[in-house]
């Protein structure tokens, strides 16, 4: 493909994603295909010789199209959102254009200096402590998903504590310690924690342990529920050395007492002290309201913890992938990472002249990712990002305030928090079995008629239905829809009123596989 | 940014990207920018309110370029090149549209299923034997960086060493055989293996062994040189669990001796027996190679291994990223990445059906990563890739040839392989300070001119120049180039020769930091 023919595939490519978005509500926002569609319609191996752009293009269209969910779709209200936006995308062209597995600073400066750059504007935008800044000793790194994260805070953090509690043994007591600890070593996370902590735990080969929360707290983690489970830790003879606390959990964007889990770990595990336990913030999600002032009290104790992630290709945005990790002390994060030995590391590297991100995280390369995030910050501004959080704010009002006018047919369990509301159905004779059934079967009709695609949860021991719909694409119109859904749905299936709604488009196998499995679970 | 405007964005993006292209070889191949110049030229913060494109896309010219090192420059000579090509660019255009962390089947079908046919074209393409196939107990992923790759992979293999041969204890027994274990697991890799198996086993907690090879077997490792090692572990109460064998090693693009490492593995640790010893096979670079006839012999040793991984976005003209993992049991992946218990696991997720490719990775989300692969594969077909593959494979030979000739000059090291020609300047006086005093001043003069750019590498204690020319837009010319330069810098600095060679642009600051420093690692 040269200059001209590219140019020319470019401007198709163009004109076919701008008639996607312009139309994206006609298509039906979860796929139904059945498992295996695809390879039924491809050939086995590659063509001998290369086929033209305008070959390849069609098969856009008929072949991957229909196994598409369509995350853009404003009836998408699944899961979290994964935003895109234009901006986005030409950040993407371009650094796909510059195409460079950027290691270290020679490799390309720019791509090392724009993000500490545009990862510090963030970090002033979400209000965090000047701790996460570059300009001490912290900073903010890009990585490809929250959860990539916390594997790679979580190593960081059980090196730091293997190394500072072991600092006074040497030769073979000093394996022995280690070999003993590493076998006592527990990370942390409240039940409502996101379950990329336990596997970041079988990673790291660590324990996991789950720390049970209240309904009455709506869900959050509190000091007192994590001093019960230090305490019994340490009366296992085991020993935690690293927690996720969540700013917006997946299941009910719960907020984690912040304020109280600081004041425990300081009662138990004080900071800067060895033995101290690694606490990091997972905002995925709902970190993104941070840029309205109304949200910043949120980050109040976070100087008083280690680390901070959200994803800013969830609801700022940004294209997927843009997770932006904050560390307190970057040099926690090279001590567990570079392989350069300790004795080599100097003063003009710890100065952050020059950062070497490839000792940030877990993989060498990395692509040139800050430039969506510039695009982005730069293309909406400030006030158009805090536009954006609180339009969406706004329609999880709309759409709860709706709900609660039917009282005769739902319960809200939780929210509306960040735009997200967790309803539960009404079920003709009361008991939790009876609500379990019929919440469950309404929101398996809902996604198998796929006019709106929604997920669900069990919170609290109850089956619930998740809303969310906080994407660039949707309007009050949207949660009005999926309320009207709800509503004949629920009306069908629990009092055999027959629906008049008209299908957005036909079921093509009628049958929706795969989708009544599907677990609650954030994308990150 | 609305459809009108992005539309106008895009085109003027494209035609940006083209003319870049088309002028690339034009512009200073290394960035010659001191350390922090973009924080000095963009403001402390986003703006308040959003800014037209125009005025973000001009920053891209005068504040982004400078700081680049163009890798598809035909002057870049360096490490390992980072392929680009149109067909690549669309399919990170058309991944970042249909964005979405798509970390399970019904996430978005296509995503999933894409990824595993075009895997398996590939595997066919590179000659992999039939057990790395979807079809079988195998199967391929695509993974960010062959970094992650073996991260991935080394704690599959570490979580299924510890469970095989701890399977016939239980309780308190049970826990206490695992921390001993886990104390002496060992992961091996040749010298010239890449460093990145050993940040892996920092990662995954384990012990980490380096074999020594010898210049005389042209530092491949062989089963002799892994047999010494092994005997050496045994001896000291530790357990190897893991080795890198590599496919074209970073600095000499060496081929470990599969034939004889297979031979030794099935006399110690003998494959399917509780302890049997994880063979990964990092073909990073040379990987591509094997698209050609003439070098699929090499992968006949596989089927005894454990995972074989290419990076498409090195030799084979997808952009970064695209390290396409293969695995020969997909199930030792999910036993060791996936968070469903092992009993809610069942034939249907197994018979590989739905493939949920986040127990395959360490992130749960991903992007879709196969159109791109998809778009080339199709657009250059199986001979337009064996093309460009004998292409680079000639050019080195050319190279080498140029070499040969000034046997006054340079002394070869080794090479031509994949491409890589590996030298050293001859001293006027014998001796290998000498040499290598004389070979770093080169190489270092011939970085800081920024002409072309090079790395340099520590081959058997001696200080050695690296030339490899594989990026799609070199040509002869290049070639020729490189060896007029390395030939012009070799007599100015040794033997007081005025150079007559015109720069290519100014040395914007003369000093070129940094460059001298840079160390042999290959990006990935």
């Amino acid at each position: 493909m040269d200059s001209k023919q590219f140019k020319e595939a470019a401007t198709a490519a163009i004109d076919e994603i701008v008639n996607y978005y312009d139309t994206i509500e006609d298509r039906r926002v979860v796929s139904n295909v059945e498992p295996g569609y695809l390879r039924k319609i491809l050939p086995a191996g590659p063509p001998e010789e290369g086929e033209s752009w305008a070959d390849i293009q069609k098969d856009i269209e008929t072949k991957i199209m229909p196994g598409l969910t369509h995350w853009q779709s404003p009836n998408f209200m699944a899961w979290f959102p994964a935003s895109s936006s234009y901006p986005g995308m030409l950040g993407e062209l371009y650094s796909a254009a510059f195409t460079a597995p950027a290691f270290n600073w020679i490799c390309s400066p720019a791509v090392t200096e724009l993000e500490t750059v545009v990862l510090d504007w963030l970090a002033k935008l979400l209000n965090l402590p000047e701790c996460y800044l570059s300009s001490t000793h912290g900073g903010g790194v890009i990585q490809g998903s929250a959860s990539e994260a916390i594997v790679t805070v979580m190593v960081a953090a059980r090196d730091k504590y293997l190394r500072e509690t072991t600092s006074h043994l040497s030769g073979l007591e000093l394996e022995d310690a280690i070999a003993h600890k590493r076998s006592k070593l527990v990370a942390l996370g409240s039940e409502m924690a996101h379950s990329s902590t336990q596997k970041a735990a079988q990673i790291a080969g660590v324990r996991f342990r789950s720390i049970p929360v209240l309904a009455e707290n709506n869900f959050a983690l509190t000091g007192k529920d994590l001093e019960e489970v230090l305490l019994q830790c340490k009366a296992q003879g085991l020993e935690p050395f690293y927690l996720t606390a969540t700013l917006g959990t997946t299941a009910t964007c719960a907020v984690d007492d912040f304020g109280s889990i600081a004041s425990i770990m300081s009662k138990h595990a004080p900071p800067n002290v060895p033995g101290e336990i690694w606490v990091h913030v997972d905002a995925a999600y709902a970190g993104a309201a941070l840029v309205c002032p109304e949200y910043q009290h949120l980050t109040a104790s976070f100087e008083h913890f280690h680390s901070f992630d959200m994803n800013m290709h969830k609801w700022l945005l940004t294209n997927f992938d843009a997770s932006c990790l904050y560390v307190r002390k970057r040099k926690d994060l090279v001590d567990a990472l570079s392989i350069t030995a300790s004795y080599l590391r100097n003063d003009f590297s710890e100065s952050g002249l020059v950062t070497d991100y490839r000792d940030w995280q877990i993989p060498l390369g990395r692509r040139f990712r800050s430039l969506k995030i510039w695009f982005v910050l730069r293309t909406y501004g400030v006030k158009g990002l805090q536009e954006h959080i609180r339009k969406h704010i706004k329609l999880g009002e709309v759409f709860a305030g709706l709900i609660k006018t039917r009282g005769d047919l739902f319960k809200i369990a939780t929210g509306p928090s960040f735009a997200l509301t967790v309803l539960t159905i009404v079920p003709k004779v009361a008991g939790t079995v009876e609500q379990n059934a019929i919440t469950k079967a309404v929101y398996e009709l809902v996604n198998k008629r796929g006019e709106i695609f929604l997920t669900s949860g069990v919170v609290g021991g109850v089956y619930a239905i998740r809303v969310v719909s906080a994407n660039p694409l949707a309007h009050e119109e949207n949660v009005r829809k999926a309320f009207e859904i709800l509503v004949e749905t629920t009306e069908e299936v629990r009092d055999g009123k027959a629906s008049v709604r008209v299908l957005n488009g036909p079921l093509v196998n009628g049958k929706g596989e795969g989708v009544g499995e599907v677990a609650v679970v954030s994308g990150s």
